[in-house]
């Protein structure tokens, strides 16, 4: 991570915060059962307990925090999130999609225990994310909750990762070519909708109106398109090591991404510009919202 | 389906309607797109619609009518009950699970397309499950919706059934050998939690209060378990074109079963005593139970 100074030690200090607060989240609602659903359970913690960013959960309390949520609502909230992010990664290491072994600097899920047991954990963390946000300990008002599981259920089915992960799927085997124009819808679908999720839930539990959301969305969508640029100029120039994941994979594949359709310079240019442009958005906003200011910047800076 | 008579005649007709209506849910939910995500969608619709028996959806529709349930409500609360008994359908013939090639008498998904795919229709099903039921077009109420998700999430989640096909596997690969005990535990999870919460869904709709639902409780376990015993006999007995799929697998794995347990006379005694144990449950109603009376017995007589 290489946003500097004072803002850059907040940021690291926030991160890790949210670190461990996401963990203990997730120890709660995924005690390991003393029957032979156990291997179900630990296999559900090792991926999703102790590593990862988590990004999506800051962008979910640093929103709320705008608003003067609790606390303890917002954690949960993002630690949903967070549980569809990594039955997605799970899903998508499997050997049928794209054959990863490594994540997060240790072995995936399948190589630790098995293909069947990959496929299930993902989807116990996929049903756990809604459990979570219909938990009347998670927010006491049933319409904000409502809100919130359908934010959530929308950015990650068809129209949402689902779909981007499809449309990525289909470029790698049909050997379809993207344009920019779709290349950013399907990044926007892939990534961007579990980023733009994770701001909005935060407004939706701020109990702010969705007109009164339209520049954070744009500040997420914005976010969105720097942190995938940023992904793949990681995967041309990044450390293997210090991602703890495999890289080169793109070039290897003949895919096209950001990087190849601009050039890295262009590229790198470009993420700042979404950057600026979304810290732009938040001009209506104080210093209260200088997490989210960090957080934009470290999207485009980060080594991992 | 050997239910007779008037009674017999009178299911058919609800079956046939309901799966008319839960199609067409369907169809509205899952429009197919003009981009690449086509793919995905097309999947979904092959698994989703104009297959299985939809008595999960009954299960809805029958027991939200005894409290005068708007049936809109309930044809999407059984829809979305239904969008997770397929994807768990599509998840479990996967080859690195069941990996059955046949399915309601057509090849699986990932015969059709490919496994990614598959895993892909499983998850976007899985979320438009939540989509459904978050939405306030199934019921205005969002206390009634946010009561809808926890009960489907728990029993779709590590206890329910993710949890009961975790147990099954661990049975199949490592050799664990059950007890009748276990193996109800196990059936209970694995089937009787999606049964069982499509009851508790009609009476969530109905607005009981969860002190008035034992008796419907008491039904749906019932049910469950009569269910579970069917299916193995069904597995030893059954005929594999009218079923649509793969039969006499259990024997084949060594499988332990209700019917490996019990012995195929008594395991049937057993599953007609549980299903006259359902009806019992249900005398404090009138003609208006008469479709899930007649559910229970369809349940054990069926032959697919």
């Amino acid at each position: 991570m290489n946003v500097v100074g004072a803002e850059g030690n907040q940021l690291r200090d926030n991160l890790r915060r949210v670190q461990e607060e996401v963990d203990s989240v997730f120890d709660a609602f995924m005690p390991v059962p003393a029957d032979t659903r156990a291997r179900l359970v630990e296999a559900m913690r090792y991926a999703a307990i102790g590593g990862g960013k988590r990004v999506r959960p800051l962008l979910v309390v640093s929103t709320s925090e705008l608003f003067g949520v609790d606390r303890n609502a917002a954690l949960r909230a993002g630690t949903a999130v967070e549980a569809i992010h990594v039955y997605s990664l799970i899903h998508d290491d499997l050997p049928c999609m794209d054959d990863d072994d490594l994540r997060h600097g240790k072995p995936t899920v399948h190589k630790v225990y098995d293909e069947a047991t990959a496929v299930l954990a993902g989807d116990a963390l996929h049903a756990l994310a809604f459990e979570i946000l219909a938990d009347p300990g998670t927010c006491s008002d049933p319409f904000v909750r409502s809100e919130l599981i359908t934010t959530l259920g929308t950015a990650s089915g068809m129209n949402g990762m689902a779909g981007g992960q499809m449309m990525d799927m289909v470029a790698d085997e049909e050997g379809v070519e993207y344009d920019l124009h779709t290349i950013t819808r399907l990044q926007q679908l892939k990534t961007g909708a579990l980023l733009a999720a994770s701001v909005e839930m935060g407004a939706i539990l701020g109990r702010v109106a969705p007109e009164g959301r339209a520049h954070l969305r744009a500040y997420a969508r914005d976010i969105g398109l720097a942190f995938q640029i940023a992904d793949d100029l990681l995967d041309v120039e990044g450390d293997q090591e210090k991602a703890g994941k495999a890289l080169r994979k793109d070039d290897e594949q003949g895919k096209q991404t950001f990087v190849t359709l601009m050039g890295v310079d262009k590229a790198r240019e470009q993420a700042r510009a979404f950057v600026d442009q979304a810290i732009a958005h938040l001009a209506s906003h104080g210093k209260e919202a200088d997490t989210l200011r960090a957080l934009a910047r470290f999207i485009v800076e980060r080594d991992r």
